[in-house]
């Protein structure tokens, strides 16, 4: 019978265990979307599928923990880019941060709609943290001039929004990322018409 | 039995009942998603239940003429903007009516994957004229100086589509769209750094 590891953390190789198969299962349904299989993720990660099966007894389970681990990500990026010396940057490369990392969302969030799971059950206070993060980054820029004051945090959400969604749904290439979010960036920079 | 009118224009009456179903159909789409009921439909647009089945024998058949219905709409619009005499205007505002008219398209996206439909079959080719047309708008546009040259078709058509999904994913409404889209049109825009 498997160990119950509620309420308690995890041994190290445990730990290093639920990592490795955490960024299988990222690569594995970022190339083949609800079509994953454990086996492969098993297979990617080097280790068997009971000891998959022993941290994640569903499918199900194991693509929560993936979207709690992408929130989670995100969410120390936008922590650790409210110190940084340059405001403007950390703001924009947070941004793009969250576009790059979106990936493979919609699959997820199929996957778990599928079998009947809200996928933001489990993250909906770390996505609160996050708009709160975000609103952090989003001041520090505008205070340092890098984004024009008068720009609001709903369009600003709005517009990573769609960038991500766009980003995922049309597998958007580094150069086409770029591309289109170096206007979405122009547009927040602080501009004189000719 | 029904006539068929595969392959023989609608009579004028018949043709006008089809454009007030169409018209029903994606208020109530918009409004109640894919729990949308024919009944309900026939009721806003004035018909009976019979009079829909004859020209859409499945609520699939429906919803398939409405998204080709707006194809049709889009494309439409950005014809007759190719003659606008002002070139930059009619680009953004060609923009913005595609943000717009996005309302309620994941519904219908969705309702067709339910029913093992593919929601692009039927638009394919209509898709193809809409980016034909767009390339029309944006180099005419950027002929006028009113869109950076270095701008190119595949971020335009990229950051369409992102507002496009988000609008409807995040039923933003008419001052959301505004300020998302002033930070995107900006970014279009050709500018001078302070």
């Amino acid at each position: 019978m498997p160990e119950s590891t509620v309420g308690r953390p995890l041994r190290a190789d445990a730990q290093r265990n639920r990592l490795k198969v955490l960024a299988a299962a990222e690569r594995v349904l970022a190339k083949d979307g609800s079509a994953a299989s454990m086996r492969e993720i098993a297979r990617q990660a080097g280790v068997g599928l009971a000891t998959i099966y022993r941290q994640f007894p569903t499918k199900e389970a194991l693509y929560e923990a993936v979207v709690v681990e992408r929130v989670r990500r995100l969410l120390d990026h936008a922590h650790a880019a409210a110190h940084a010396t340059d405001p403007g940057d950390a703001f924009f490369t947070f941004f793009t941060f969250a576009v790059t990392e979106t990936t493979g969302e919609k699959a997820l969030v199929d996957s778990l709609a599928v079998a009947g799971l809200d996928p933001k059950a489990g993250t909906a206070p770390m996505h609160r943290d996050l708009e709160k993060a975000t609103g952090v980054l989003l001041r520090r820029a505008q205070a340092a001039g890098a984004v024009r004051a008068e720009v609001g945090m709903a369009e600003v959400l709005a517009l990573i929004t769609a960038m991500c969604l766009a980003a995922d749904r049309q597998h958007w290439d580094e150069q086409l990322r770029t591309r289109s979010l170096t206007v979405v960036f122009d547009g927040l920079r602080p501009q004189l018409r000719p």
